[in-house]
Protein backbone atom coordinates (compact mmCIF):
# COMPACT_ATOMS: atom_id res chain seq x y z
CA UNK A 1 0.00 0.00 0.00
CA UNK A 2 1.07 3.30 -0.77
CA UNK A 3 2.49 5.69 2.39
CA UNK A 4 3.47 9.25 2.42
CA UNK A 5 6.45 9.88 4.74
CA UNK A 6 9.27 12.21 5.25
CA UNK A 7 12.69 11.06 2.39
CA UNK A 8 15.04 10.26 1.58
CA UNK A 9 14.75 7.09 1.50
CA UNK A 10 17.23 5.02 3.73
CA UNK A 11 16.11 7.30 6.57
CA UNK A 12 15.19 5.52 10.18
CA UNK A 13 11.38 7.02 9.05
CA UNK A 14 11.84 4.84 6.34
CA UNK A 15 12.73 1.93 8.38
CA UNK A 16 10.04 2.15 10.77
CA UNK A 17 7.67 2.31 8.65
CA UNK A 18 8.85 -1.20 6.86
CA UNK A 19 8.73 -2.61 9.97
CA UNK A 20 5.27 -1.46 10.76
CA UNK A 21 3.74 -2.25 7.03
CA UNK A 22 4.42 -5.41 5.50
CA UNK A 23 3.73 -4.29 2.08
CA UNK A 24 4.64 -0.35 1.47
CA UNK A 25 5.11 1.37 -1.35
CA UNK A 26 6.91 3.85 0.01
CA UNK A 27 6.20 7.43 -1.23
CA UNK A 28 8.72 10.10 -0.24
CA UNK A 29 8.24 14.17 0.53
CA UNK A 30 10.89 16.72 0.72
CA UNK A 31 9.12 18.72 4.44
CA UNK A 32 6.93 17.02 6.82
CA UNK A 33 4.56 19.48 5.63
CA UNK A 34 3.97 17.44 2.40
CA UNK A 35 3.69 14.58 4.23
CA UNK A 36 0.62 15.84 6.18
CA UNK A 37 -0.95 17.49 3.19
CA UNK A 38 -0.26 14.80 0.56
CA UNK A 39 -3.33 13.14 -0.71
CA UNK A 40 -1.77 9.98 -0.30
CA UNK A 41 -4.49 8.93 2.35
CA UNK A 42 -2.24 7.01 4.83
CA UNK A 43 0.91 8.57 6.00
CA UNK A 44 3.49 7.68 8.98
CA UNK A 45 5.16 10.55 10.78
CA UNK A 46 8.11 11.04 13.61
CA UNK A 47 6.50 12.50 16.37
CA UNK A 48 9.71 12.13 19.13
CA UNK A 49 13.05 12.31 19.20
CA UNK A 50 13.73 12.21 15.75
CA UNK A 51 17.34 12.53 14.16
CA UNK A 52 16.86 16.26 13.26
CA UNK A 53 13.96 17.46 14.95
CA UNK A 54 9.75 16.76 14.56
CA UNK A 55 8.06 16.91 17.31
CA UNK A 56 7.11 20.68 17.19
CA UNK A 57 6.96 20.48 13.46
CA UNK A 58 4.64 17.43 13.85
CA UNK A 59 2.44 18.76 16.52
CA UNK A 60 1.83 22.25 14.26
CA UNK A 61 0.56 20.43 11.22
CA UNK A 62 -1.47 17.69 13.46
CA UNK A 63 -3.31 20.96 14.63
CA UNK A 64 -3.28 22.67 11.18
CA UNK A 65 -4.81 19.77 9.01
CA UNK A 66 -7.52 17.08 8.75
CA UNK A 67 -5.32 13.92 9.64
CA UNK A 68 -6.40 11.61 11.87
CA UNK A 69 -4.20 9.88 13.95
CA UNK A 70 -4.85 5.88 13.98
CA UNK A 71 -1.47 3.97 15.47
CA UNK A 72 2.06 4.64 17.14
CA UNK A 73 5.09 2.58 16.63
CA UNK A 74 8.45 2.33 18.45
CA UNK A 75 11.16 2.02 16.45
CA UNK A 76 14.82 1.50 18.52
CA UNK A 77 17.70 3.21 17.14
CA UNK A 78 20.80 1.51 15.85
CA UNK A 79 23.80 2.85 13.99
CA UNK A 80 25.27 0.63 11.65
CA UNK A 81 28.58 1.39 9.81
CA UNK A 82 28.38 1.49 6.47
CA UNK A 83 30.71 1.10 3.36
CA UNK A 84 31.70 -0.16 -0.11
CA UNK A 85 34.87 -0.93 1.58
CA UNK A 86 34.75 -4.68 2.77
CA UNK A 87 36.63 -3.88 5.99
CA UNK A 88 37.18 -1.33 8.62
CA UNK A 89 40.80 -1.51 8.17
CA UNK A 90 40.28 0.60 4.93
CA UNK A 91 38.01 3.37 6.27
CA UNK A 92 39.62 6.98 6.65
CA UNK A 93 36.62 9.52 7.70
CA UNK A 94 33.19 8.97 8.39
CA UNK A 95 30.30 10.80 7.14
CA UNK A 96 26.83 11.28 8.81
CA UNK A 97 23.84 13.88 10.42
CA UNK A 98 25.83 15.47 13.05
CA UNK A 99 23.29 14.13 15.47
CA UNK A 100 24.64 10.17 14.51
CA UNK A 101 28.11 10.75 15.03
CA UNK A 102 27.56 12.40 18.35
CA UNK A 103 25.78 9.47 19.10
CA UNK A 104 28.45 7.23 18.33
CA UNK A 105 30.85 9.20 20.19
CA UNK A 106 32.70 6.68 22.06
CA UNK A 107 33.20 4.55 19.08
CA UNK A 108 34.47 7.33 16.95
CA UNK A 109 37.08 8.04 19.48
CA UNK A 110 39.00 4.86 19.08
CA UNK A 111 39.31 5.51 15.28
CA UNK A 112 41.40 8.20 14.05
CA UNK A 113 38.84 9.22 11.05
CA UNK A 114 37.95 12.64 10.01
CA UNK A 115 34.04 13.03 10.22
CA UNK A 116 32.13 14.81 7.83
CA UNK A 117 28.32 16.53 8.48
CA UNK A 118 25.46 15.56 6.11
CA UNK A 119 22.03 16.67 5.85
CA UNK A 120 20.68 13.43 6.67
CA UNK A 121 21.99 9.56 7.62
CA UNK A 122 20.35 8.34 4.27
CA UNK A 123 22.39 10.95 2.24
CA UNK A 124 25.65 9.81 3.84
CA UNK A 125 25.20 6.37 2.38
CA UNK A 126 23.85 7.59 -0.91
CA UNK A 127 27.04 9.57 -1.22
CA UNK A 128 29.70 7.10 -0.15
CA UNK A 129 33.16 7.42 -1.63
CA UNK A 130 36.30 5.23 -1.22
CA UNK A 131 38.22 5.05 2.39
CA UNK A 132 34.46 6.36 3.16
CA UNK A 133 32.17 5.11 5.81
CA UNK A 134 28.56 5.86 6.51
CA UNK A 135 26.61 5.74 9.99
CA UNK A 136 22.97 5.31 8.95
CA UNK A 137 20.15 2.46 9.67
CA UNK A 138 19.97 -1.42 7.97
CA UNK A 139 17.57 -0.26 5.77
CA UNK A 140 19.87 2.59 4.36
CA UNK A 141 22.51 -0.37 3.38
CA UNK A 142 20.16 -2.46 1.97
CA UNK A 143 18.75 -0.01 -0.76
CA UNK A 144 22.18 1.30 -1.53
CA UNK A 145 23.41 -2.36 -1.57
CA UNK A 146 26.33 -1.79 0.11
CA UNK A 147 28.29 -3.32 3.25
CA UNK A 148 27.07 -3.43 6.68
CA UNK A 149 30.97 -2.96 8.57
CA UNK A 150 29.73 -3.09 12.19
CA UNK A 151 26.52 -3.52 14.01
CA UNK A 152 24.99 -1.41 16.72
CA UNK A 153 27.48 1.55 17.11
CA UNK A 154 26.07 3.90 19.05
CA UNK A 155 27.21 4.94 22.46
CA UNK A 156 23.81 4.04 24.61
CA UNK A 157 21.48 1.18 23.77
CA UNK A 158 17.92 3.45 25.35
CA UNK A 159 17.71 5.76 22.05
CA UNK A 160 13.85 5.30 20.37
CA UNK A 161 11.83 7.08 18.19
CA UNK A 162 8.15 7.45 18.00
CA UNK A 163 5.94 8.15 14.87
CA UNK A 164 1.98 8.31 14.43
CA UNK A 165 0.62 6.56 11.36
CA UNK A 166 -2.38 8.40 10.10
CA UNK A 167 -5.50 7.47 8.53
CA UNK A 168 -4.89 3.88 8.92
CA UNK A 169 -6.90 1.26 10.25
CA UNK A 170 -6.78 1.07 14.34
CA UNK A 171 -6.46 -2.07 16.14
CA UNK A 172 -7.88 -1.77 19.97
CA UNK A 173 -6.90 1.99 20.53
CA UNK A 174 -6.41 2.30 24.02
CA UNK A 175 -4.82 6.26 23.89
CA UNK A 176 -6.18 9.82 22.57
CA UNK A 177 -4.61 12.55 21.12
CA UNK A 178 -6.17 15.95 21.73
CA UNK A 179 -5.27 19.56 21.12
CA UNK A 180 -6.73 21.71 24.08
CA UNK A 181 -6.54 25.15 23.27
CA UNK A 182 -7.74 27.61 25.73
CA UNK A 183 -7.24 31.16 24.03
CA UNK A 184 -6.45 33.32 27.07
CA UNK A 185 -4.63 32.46 29.79
CA UNK A 186 -5.23 32.44 33.71
CA UNK A 187 -3.29 31.18 36.64
CA UNK A 188 -4.78 28.01 37.70
CA UNK A 189 -6.14 27.19 33.60
CA UNK A 190 -3.88 24.02 33.27
CA UNK A 191 -4.80 22.58 37.01
CA UNK A 192 -8.29 23.01 36.06
CA UNK A 193 -8.37 21.20 32.67
CA UNK A 194 -6.32 18.70 33.84
CA UNK A 195 -8.76 18.08 36.53
CA UNK A 196 -10.93 16.74 34.55
CA UNK A 197 -9.00 13.58 33.32
CA UNK A 198 -7.96 12.96 37.04
CA UNK A 199 -11.26 13.18 38.38
CA UNK A 200 -12.53 10.48 35.61
CA UNK A 201 -9.69 8.27 36.56
CA UNK A 202 -7.99 9.04 32.82
CA UNK A 203 -3.95 8.71 32.87
CA UNK A 204 -2.07 10.91 31.11
CA UNK A 205 1.31 9.60 28.74
CA UNK A 206 2.21 13.31 27.15
CA UNK A 207 1.76 16.77 27.76
CA UNK A 208 3.39 19.71 25.98
CA UNK A 209 2.46 22.85 26.22
CA UNK A 210 3.21 25.15 22.36
CA UNK A 211 3.05 28.90 21.59
CA UNK A 212 0.45 29.24 19.53
CA UNK A 213 2.71 31.96 17.61
CA UNK A 214 -0.49 33.75 16.38
CA UNK A 215 -0.24 36.16 19.70
CA UNK A 216 2.83 36.59 22.34
CA UNK A 217 1.84 34.51 25.93
CA UNK A 218 -0.55 32.33 24.29
CA UNK A 219 -0.53 28.73 24.20
CA UNK A 220 -2.15 25.56 23.48
CA UNK A 221 -1.40 21.99 24.76
CA UNK A 222 -1.05 18.78 23.40
CA UNK A 223 -2.40 16.18 25.45
CA UNK A 224 -2.22 12.32 24.84
CA UNK A 225 -4.46 10.56 27.67
CA UNK A 226 -4.88 6.78 28.08
CA UNK A 227 -8.20 6.20 26.90
CA UNK A 228 -10.16 5.69 23.90
CA UNK A 229 -12.52 8.45 22.51
CA UNK A 230 -15.20 6.52 22.35
CA UNK A 231 -15.47 5.08 25.87
CA UNK A 232 -17.70 6.74 28.33
CA UNK A 233 -15.10 7.91 30.94
CA UNK A 234 -13.25 10.14 27.93
CA UNK A 235 -16.55 11.27 26.36
CA UNK A 236 -16.99 12.41 30.23
CA UNK A 237 -14.00 14.35 30.47
CA UNK A 238 -14.24 16.10 26.86
CA UNK A 239 -17.72 17.31 28.37
CA UNK A 240 -15.41 18.93 31.58
CA UNK A 241 -12.99 20.11 29.36
CA UNK A 242 -15.14 21.92 27.08
CA UNK A 243 -16.20 23.69 30.08
CA UNK A 244 -12.62 25.49 30.04
CA UNK A 245 -11.28 25.58 26.31
CA UNK A 246 -11.43 24.14 22.66
CA UNK A 247 -10.54 20.21 22.40
CA UNK A 248 -9.82 19.09 19.15
CA UNK A 249 -9.39 15.53 18.83
CA UNK A 250 -6.68 14.02 16.90
CA UNK A 251 -7.40 10.52 17.08
CA UNK A 252 -7.28 7.59 18.84
CA UNK A 253 -4.57 4.18 18.54
CA UNK A 254 -3.18 1.45 20.80
CA UNK A 255 -0.72 2.11 23.26
CA UNK A 256 3.19 1.41 22.57
CA UNK A 257 5.66 1.11 25.12
CA UNK A 258 9.08 2.67 25.00
CA UNK A 259 11.17 -0.68 25.39
CA UNK A 260 8.61 -2.76 23.81
CA UNK B 1 33.81 37.54 27.73
CA UNK B 2 34.34 34.05 26.64
CA UNK B 3 30.81 32.17 26.02
CA UNK B 4 30.32 28.51 24.78
CA UNK B 5 27.87 28.03 22.40
CA UNK B 6 27.08 25.42 19.64
CA UNK B 7 28.54 26.13 16.50
CA UNK B 8 29.84 26.31 13.41
CA UNK B 9 30.03 30.28 13.41
CA UNK B 10 27.40 31.91 11.96
CA UNK B 11 24.27 29.84 12.82
CA UNK B 12 21.39 31.75 14.31
CA UNK B 13 22.64 30.95 17.92
CA UNK B 14 25.72 33.00 17.12
CA UNK B 15 23.75 35.54 15.99
CA UNK B 16 21.44 35.59 18.88
CA UNK B 17 24.62 35.04 21.12
CA UNK B 18 25.63 38.17 19.68
CA UNK B 19 22.56 40.27 20.24
CA UNK B 20 22.65 39.21 23.74
CA UNK B 21 26.16 39.58 24.83
CA UNK B 22 27.84 43.16 24.20
CA UNK B 23 31.07 41.81 24.38
CA UNK B 24 31.29 37.99 23.36
CA UNK B 25 34.30 35.88 22.51
CA UNK B 26 32.35 33.07 21.62
CA UNK B 27 33.71 29.44 21.73
CA UNK B 28 32.28 26.85 19.14
CA UNK B 29 31.54 23.05 20.11
CA UNK B 30 30.77 20.60 17.57
CA UNK B 31 27.49 19.12 20.26
CA UNK B 32 25.00 20.28 22.36
CA UNK B 33 26.48 18.16 24.95
CA UNK B 34 30.27 19.41 24.99
CA UNK B 35 28.77 22.80 25.47
CA UNK B 36 26.55 21.53 28.58
CA UNK B 37 29.79 20.15 29.99
CA UNK B 38 32.33 22.86 28.62
CA UNK B 39 34.68 24.31 31.23
CA UNK B 40 33.41 27.70 30.23
CA UNK B 41 31.25 28.58 33.04
CA UNK B 42 28.97 31.27 30.52
CA UNK B 43 27.08 29.28 28.02
CA UNK B 44 24.33 30.22 25.59
CA UNK B 45 22.18 27.23 24.45
CA UNK B 46 18.88 26.86 22.10
CA UNK B 47 15.34 25.19 24.22
CA UNK B 48 12.74 26.11 21.99
CA UNK B 49 12.57 25.70 17.57
CA UNK B 50 15.71 26.06 17.53
CA UNK B 51 16.64 24.62 13.48
CA UNK B 52 18.19 21.52 13.44
CA UNK B 53 16.32 20.13 16.91
CA UNK B 54 17.17 21.09 20.28
CA UNK B 55 14.76 21.56 22.73
CA UNK B 56 14.70 18.04 23.79
CA UNK B 57 18.23 17.81 24.21
CA UNK B 58 18.67 20.87 25.90
CA UNK B 59 15.97 19.49 28.64
CA UNK B 60 18.06 16.19 29.24
CA UNK B 61 21.23 17.90 29.39
CA UNK B 62 20.13 20.54 32.13
CA UNK B 63 18.60 17.77 34.24
CA UNK B 64 22.16 15.94 33.94
CA UNK B 65 24.53 18.81 34.26
CA UNK B 66 24.86 20.94 36.80
CA UNK B 67 24.12 24.31 35.04
CA UNK B 68 22.06 27.14 35.92
CA UNK B 69 19.54 29.36 34.23
CA UNK B 70 19.93 32.51 34.56
CA UNK B 71 18.55 34.70 31.42
CA UNK B 72 16.49 33.46 28.40
CA UNK B 73 16.45 35.28 25.00
CA UNK B 74 14.73 34.70 21.98
CA UNK B 75 15.41 36.03 18.24
CA UNK B 76 13.40 36.30 15.60
CA UNK B 77 14.65 34.41 12.65
CA UNK B 78 15.29 36.08 9.19
CA UNK B 79 17.05 34.57 6.57
CA UNK B 80 18.94 36.36 4.03
CA UNK B 81 19.96 35.12 0.53
CA UNK B 82 23.76 35.41 0.84
CA UNK B 83 26.54 34.86 -2.28
CA UNK B 84 29.92 36.31 -3.20
CA UNK B 85 28.06 36.92 -6.41
CA UNK B 86 26.74 40.71 -6.60
CA UNK B 87 23.03 40.18 -8.40
CA UNK B 88 20.05 37.72 -7.99
CA UNK B 89 20.40 37.03 -11.95
CA UNK B 90 23.70 35.46 -11.52
CA UNK B 91 22.32 32.97 -9.06
CA UNK B 92 21.85 29.46 -10.36
CA UNK B 93 21.42 27.30 -6.97
CA UNK B 94 21.12 27.85 -3.58
CA UNK B 95 22.23 25.85 -0.69
CA UNK B 96 20.96 25.82 3.21
CA UNK B 97 20.03 23.08 6.13
CA UNK B 98 16.31 21.71 4.77
CA UNK B 99 14.35 23.52 7.17
CA UNK B 100 15.65 26.68 6.36
CA UNK B 101 14.48 26.11 2.52
CA UNK B 102 11.84 24.76 3.36
CA UNK B 103 10.78 28.41 5.31
CA UNK B 104 11.76 29.95 2.15
CA UNK B 105 9.44 28.10 -0.03
CA UNK B 106 7.59 30.78 -1.63
CA UNK B 107 10.41 32.79 -2.50
CA UNK B 108 11.61 30.04 -3.74
CA UNK B 109 8.83 28.84 -6.18
CA UNK B 110 9.58 31.54 -8.15
CA UNK B 111 13.35 31.10 -8.81
CA UNK B 112 14.46 28.17 -11.07
CA UNK B 113 16.99 27.59 -8.91
CA UNK B 114 18.61 24.15 -8.13
CA UNK B 115 18.54 22.86 -4.25
CA UNK B 116 20.98 21.67 -1.63
CA UNK B 117 21.24 20.80 1.23
CA UNK B 118 23.94 21.34 3.81
CA UNK B 119 24.43 19.89 7.48
CA UNK B 120 23.97 23.85 8.96
CA UNK B 121 22.95 27.00 7.56
CA UNK B 122 25.98 28.51 8.06
CA UNK B 123 28.14 25.39 6.43
CA UNK B 124 26.00 27.00 3.55
CA UNK B 125 27.91 29.85 3.55
CA UNK B 126 31.18 28.88 4.22
CA UNK B 127 31.27 26.78 1.29
CA UNK B 128 29.43 29.09 -1.47
CA UNK B 129 30.50 28.74 -4.86
CA UNK B 130 30.18 31.05 -8.09
CA UNK B 131 26.59 31.39 -9.33
CA UNK B 132 25.20 30.12 -5.59
CA UNK B 133 23.62 31.63 -3.30
CA UNK B 134 23.11 30.13 0.82
CA UNK B 135 19.89 31.16 2.89
CA UNK B 136 21.71 31.90 6.43
CA UNK B 137 21.66 34.49 9.20
CA UNK B 138 23.18 37.77 8.70
CA UNK B 139 25.94 37.03 11.23
CA UNK B 140 26.75 34.47 8.40
CA UNK B 141 27.51 37.18 5.75
CA UNK B 142 29.34 39.34 7.86
CA UNK B 143 31.62 37.09 9.12
CA UNK B 144 32.19 35.29 5.88
CA UNK B 145 32.64 38.96 4.40
CA UNK B 146 29.88 38.02 1.78
CA UNK B 147 26.65 40.02 -0.04
CA UNK B 148 23.22 39.85 1.53
CA UNK B 149 21.47 39.79 -2.17
CA UNK B 150 17.87 40.12 -0.30
CA UNK B 151 16.45 40.35 3.24
CA UNK B 152 13.67 38.33 4.86
CA UNK B 153 13.19 35.88 2.63
CA UNK B 154 11.05 33.69 5.13
CA UNK B 155 7.56 32.99 3.70
CA UNK B 156 6.04 33.75 7.74
CA UNK B 157 7.60 36.16 10.22
CA UNK B 158 6.55 34.49 13.16
CA UNK B 159 9.28 32.09 13.46
CA UNK B 160 11.46 32.39 16.69
CA UNK B 161 14.00 30.58 18.76
CA UNK B 162 14.35 30.78 22.47
CA UNK B 163 17.42 30.76 24.24
CA UNK B 164 18.78 29.92 27.89
CA UNK B 165 21.55 31.89 29.15
CA UNK B 166 23.55 29.54 31.75
CA UNK B 167 25.44 30.76 34.75
CA UNK B 168 25.79 34.61 34.21
CA UNK B 169 24.12 37.55 36.04
CA UNK B 170 20.48 37.87 36.60
CA UNK B 171 18.30 40.40 36.13
CA UNK B 172 15.29 41.08 38.36
CA UNK B 173 14.56 37.19 37.45
CA UNK B 174 10.62 36.34 37.83
CA UNK B 175 10.29 33.00 35.98
CA UNK B 176 11.77 29.75 37.37
CA UNK B 177 12.47 26.18 35.57
CA UNK B 178 12.23 23.10 37.13
CA UNK B 179 12.60 19.33 36.40
CA UNK B 180 10.06 17.30 38.59
CA UNK B 181 10.62 13.50 37.99
CA UNK B 182 8.19 11.46 40.61
CA UNK B 183 9.37 8.32 40.10
CA UNK B 184 6.22 6.04 39.36
CA UNK B 185 3.38 7.30 37.47
CA UNK B 186 -0.40 7.36 38.79
CA UNK B 187 -3.57 8.88 37.46
CA UNK B 188 -3.70 12.46 39.18
CA UNK B 189 -0.28 12.47 40.25
CA UNK B 190 0.11 15.59 37.25
CA UNK B 191 -2.99 17.54 38.50
CA UNK B 192 -2.18 16.85 41.98
CA UNK B 193 1.15 18.83 41.13
CA UNK B 194 0.13 21.66 39.43
CA UNK B 195 -2.62 21.89 42.20
CA UNK B 196 0.95 23.43 44.11
CA UNK B 197 0.97 25.90 41.72
CA UNK B 198 -2.56 27.32 41.23
CA UNK B 199 -3.03 26.69 44.89
CA UNK B 200 -0.32 29.17 45.46
CA UNK B 201 -1.37 31.80 42.68
CA UNK B 202 1.84 30.86 40.28
CA UNK B 203 1.12 30.91 36.60
CA UNK B 204 2.85 28.02 33.92
CA UNK B 205 4.82 29.29 31.15
CA UNK B 206 5.94 25.64 29.83
CA UNK B 207 5.34 21.92 30.92
CA UNK B 208 6.93 19.39 29.06
CA UNK B 209 6.42 15.82 29.83
CA UNK B 210 9.54 13.73 28.73
CA UNK B 211 10.44 9.89 29.01
CA UNK B 212 13.15 9.26 31.59
CA UNK B 213 14.56 6.59 29.33
CA UNK B 214 15.31 4.47 32.53
CA UNK B 215 12.24 2.62 32.62
CA UNK B 216 9.48 1.97 30.14
CA UNK B 217 6.67 4.45 31.04
CA UNK B 218 8.37 6.51 33.54
CA UNK B 219 8.35 10.34 32.84
CA UNK B 220 9.62 13.38 34.05
CA UNK B 221 8.34 16.95 33.55
CA UNK B 222 10.07 20.18 32.63
CA UNK B 223 8.32 22.88 33.60
CA UNK B 224 8.59 26.86 33.86
CA UNK B 225 6.97 28.77 36.21
CA UNK B 226 6.27 32.49 36.48
CA UNK B 227 7.59 32.92 39.71
CA UNK B 228 11.06 33.81 40.97
CA UNK B 229 12.29 30.78 43.19
CA UNK B 230 13.14 33.03 46.25
CA UNK B 231 9.96 34.89 46.38
CA UNK B 232 7.36 33.59 49.66
CA UNK B 233 4.33 31.96 47.31
CA UNK B 234 7.32 29.95 45.11
CA UNK B 235 8.89 28.18 48.27
CA UNK B 236 5.31 27.21 49.60
CA UNK B 237 4.85 25.98 46.25
CA UNK B 238 8.22 24.08 46.22
CA UNK B 239 7.02 22.39 49.70
CA UNK B 240 4.04 21.64 48.34
CA UNK B 241 5.61 19.95 45.17
CA UNK B 242 7.71 18.39 47.06
CA UNK B 243 5.73 15.76 48.60
CA UNK B 244 4.53 14.44 45.62
CA UNK B 245 7.89 14.48 43.59
CA UNK B 246 11.38 14.94 43.45
CA UNK B 247 12.14 18.96 42.70
CA UNK B 248 15.22 20.05 41.21
CA UNK B 249 15.43 23.85 40.76
CA UNK B 250 17.57 24.52 37.34
CA UNK B 251 17.25 28.25 37.88
CA UNK B 252 15.49 31.87 37.66
CA UNK B 253 15.80 34.60 34.95
CA UNK B 254 13.39 37.15 33.70
CA UNK B 255 11.06 36.51 31.44
CA UNK B 256 11.09 37.56 27.55
CA UNK B 257 7.64 37.73 25.62
CA UNK B 258 7.38 36.39 22.04
CA UNK B 259 7.26 38.78 20.19
CA UNK B 260 9.31 41.25 22.06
Amino acid sequence: MKVALLGPKGTYTHQAARNYFKNIEAVFFSTLEEVYNSEINTKFVPIENSLGGGVSDSIELLRNTENEITGEHILKIEHMLISKEKSIEDIEKVSSHPQALNQCNEFLKKQEWEQIETSSTASAVENLEPGEAAIASKTAAEINNVNVLKRNIQDKDNNVTRFFILNHETDKPDKTAMILEPGIDKPGLLSSMLSCFSGHQINLTHIQSMPTRDQPGEYYFFIEAASNKDSKEFKNAKKCLETYTDVEILGSYKQKQWGQ
